[in-house]
């Protein structure tokens, strides 16, 4: 290994990756989706004999085998980042806020996952796809992404209209669902039997694991926390000259996140449940911690490899083999649109039958979205090789249109029910 | 190449790391030694047919080779690790506070790097090492870790005494001067040629980078900045709900750090002196784009790898094969005290005929540490194979001793002269 050679990838990866993302930021579309792009350019234009990636990750000097180092470091990278964000996305998710969600929400986001799962299931198996390939076309279907969504709402000011708070509760909800969701889809695929018993014991594990940690979070951690608040208080009325000794939370956090994800692979569950569910243990004091802004600083250096890493895997070859794809792609986005909208929708009414169209409407669309959750979903089924390149690339195009489709309707819907001033302006980055 | 064995490896040696600079913090010992042995004892334990490395890189399975890509991804970010922390130390070196020290401060860095060069490279040549080993010898001599004594002095809160200042301010010039020494030793052995050309063209090579870097950052840069503030504040003027376009100076200057780096390693330097000078472009407005803030977040996550490296390059097998290499190993300790204590105490005293000796020890004790910086060019040196494992065992064992020596002695000596209340508290981390 050439470590040049490595530095040199990285660097001219990171910068193309982050320009990409600010031209896309600046049409005002989420930034992650040049990252996506970039990532496909770069593994399918050629430059004589090879493609663009291999002439990046051998300091331009390409040679059969000569970019597989690098491939391999940017795979770890962008590992490591889709962890790092699924536990930034477990630090926003505190145990009490699950538990104040109101009514609505609740069954916005139960509808909104049973409805798209379903329909996603049965896509795959009436096309003639197998049941594993079924269920993850279903769980990439589940997946709500709040950031997007949330910074719509953001932007416009509308933090505290009443549709706002259904929809960033039930994306909460939609959350720990998607991940219960995914866990039994691929614990399930990994074992590989199809009985009673072995449905029962993956979601066992799935749901367990989970219950564990909200117990945890939500009961264990506040007592610890407060005795050990309590021992220092006690100690510093003693003794005023008395430091507390301590700790890095950020450490302890890195550690935990990366230990968990490890103990959710070997219980046969994805390793990035793991990294949501030690995201949650830290939910509740991210903010004393400064967690959320160190692991920005992370996040901003490895996330950007991971939306790379989602696009260098998607082959466009088998578009052009195939045109007919693209159809069954577009189907596939009327679908993930449809669904949630109905179901989200449905749910909203069931919970407050006298709620208006225009607001049931603001909540369909608002859980839209798919977005990096989706496409995690899709390059662990590709990784699995239970997806196959034809899926992984039509998941990765509902994902990406979904999540560019839904922000201006959602603006327009919004601007309709209350004349808000603010035209959406999305930030440089997710 | 299985992701879970590599998260798996990458967790547990990040805990394992993070423990034992804890403990040894805990004992007032700089945590990266802690780090460092570490990485000698997990190279060096067998556990039946394999070391402990190779039973932690393989998922508690070892065989033949199944360690290789841990190993691989360890060098990745041991040296992302070592270009970050370079950077961080170019972040601190801010051209302006060059031209403000003294004339004590300039001597004592001159020759503080004189007297240490020229010994270690006759030590080397003594002893029957050719010139490139003598190079490199007499640079990791030159070093000094301004860490460790700077935290020396915050804990005893004798920032504003005479010494201090000096010590900070030698300190700064030291690192630019060691730069340049190594830039100028690893060019020169890298070309693997020793005619006065080519002496010349290295050193012009690395003074000329240096120099531009120096100016770009003095001058163009401040023009630069004052331009683009005056520009946004005439158009809030004229349009109070301008925003100007946030730039993600983080982002930017991960992108500056990794492409110094490279262009570094084509100009013929170290990529390690690109970083460094890479952060001193960046350094006058640190602080207002919380970059040392956020430096320090990745910094925690890769910086452990780099020293468990360190430690894991280390073989103890030199030392038990021929035990005589301690004896060599005490004798460039002392030597490497001494030539700090005498050359940078010659250099006050030059400045300052009548400066007391309990300031000049201060002076000298101070810049004895070579910590780090010391370690980084031992690490290169083995890379590019000028040093042996028998010289790179040794040279780790004199950082270590003058990191370990030297605070202690310089509390005891400010004790003396100041009446200090404060004992030495060494924090978690470096």
């Amino acid at each position: 290994m050439e470590i040049a050679q490595v530095i040199l990838a990285l660097a001219v990866i990171f910068i193309l990756a982050k320009v990409s993302s600010r031209i896309f930021a600046k049409l005002g579309v989420p930034g992650l989706i040049g990252e996506i792009i970039l990532g496909i350019l770069i593994v399918s234009i050629p430059v004589g004999d090879y493609s663009l990636f291999e002439w990046i990750a051998s300091e331009f000097d390409p040679s059969p085998g000569s970019s597989v180092t690098v491939h391999e470091i940017i795979e770890v990278f962008s590992e490591l980042g889709v962890i790092f964000l699924l536990f930034t996305v477990g630090l926003e998710t505190k145990v009490t806020d699950l538990t104040s969600v109101g009514k609505a929400a609740l069954l916005v986001a139960v509808m909104g996952v049973i409805v798209p799962f379903i329909v996603g299931y049965l896509f795959v198996t009436v096309t003639g796809g197998n049941m594993y390939t079924s269920m993850f076309m279903g769980a990439a279907m589940v997946a709500t992404s709040v950031g997007i969504t949330a910074r719509v709402i953001k932007d416009m000011k509308l933090m505290d209209a009443k549709e706002s708070r259904i929809i960033i509760g039930a994306a909460v909800i939609d959350d720990i669902l998607g991940m219960i969701v995914l866990a039994i889809v691929s614990g399930m695929a990994r074992t590989g039997k199809v009985d009673v018993v072995n449905i029962l014991v993956v979601s066992l594990t799935a749901i367990v694991f989970v219950l564990a940690v909200l117990f945890v979070a939500g009961k264990v951690i506040p007592i610890i926390y407060d005795k050990i608040q309590a021992q220092r208080a006690e100690k510093i009325l003693k003794d005023p000259n008395y430091i507390p000794p301590g700790f890095n939370m950020f450490v302890v956090a890195i550690a935990t996140c990366l230990a968990f994800a490890y103990v959710a692979d070997i219980a046969g569950l994805a390793m990035i449940i793991g990294a949501f569910l030690a995201g949650m243990l830290f939910a509740e004091h991210a903010w004393e911690w400064k967690l959320e802004e160190k692991f920005e600083s992370i996040s901003a250096l490895f996330v950007s490899f991971f939306f790379v890493y989602v696009g260098m895997n998607v082959d466009i070859q088998v578009f052009i083999d195939d045109p007919a794809l693209l159809g069954t792609a577009l189907i596939l986005i009327v679908l993930a649109c449809l669904t949630k909208f109905v179901g989200c929708g449905l749910g909203a009414k069931i919970a407050e039958p006298h709620m208006e169209m225009s607001s049931v409407s603001i909540i369909g669309t608002g859980m839209m979205p798919r977005g990096e959750v989706g496409i995690i979903v899709a390059l662990l089924g590709l990784g699995m090789e239970i997806l196959s390149n034809d899926m992984y690339g039509i998941i990765v195009l509902m994902c990406i249109a979904t999540t560019i489709i839904a922000p201006p309707i959602l603006s327009v819907l919004f601007k309709k029910k209350y004349n808000s001033p603010y035209a959406i302006r999305d930030s440089d980055r997710l």
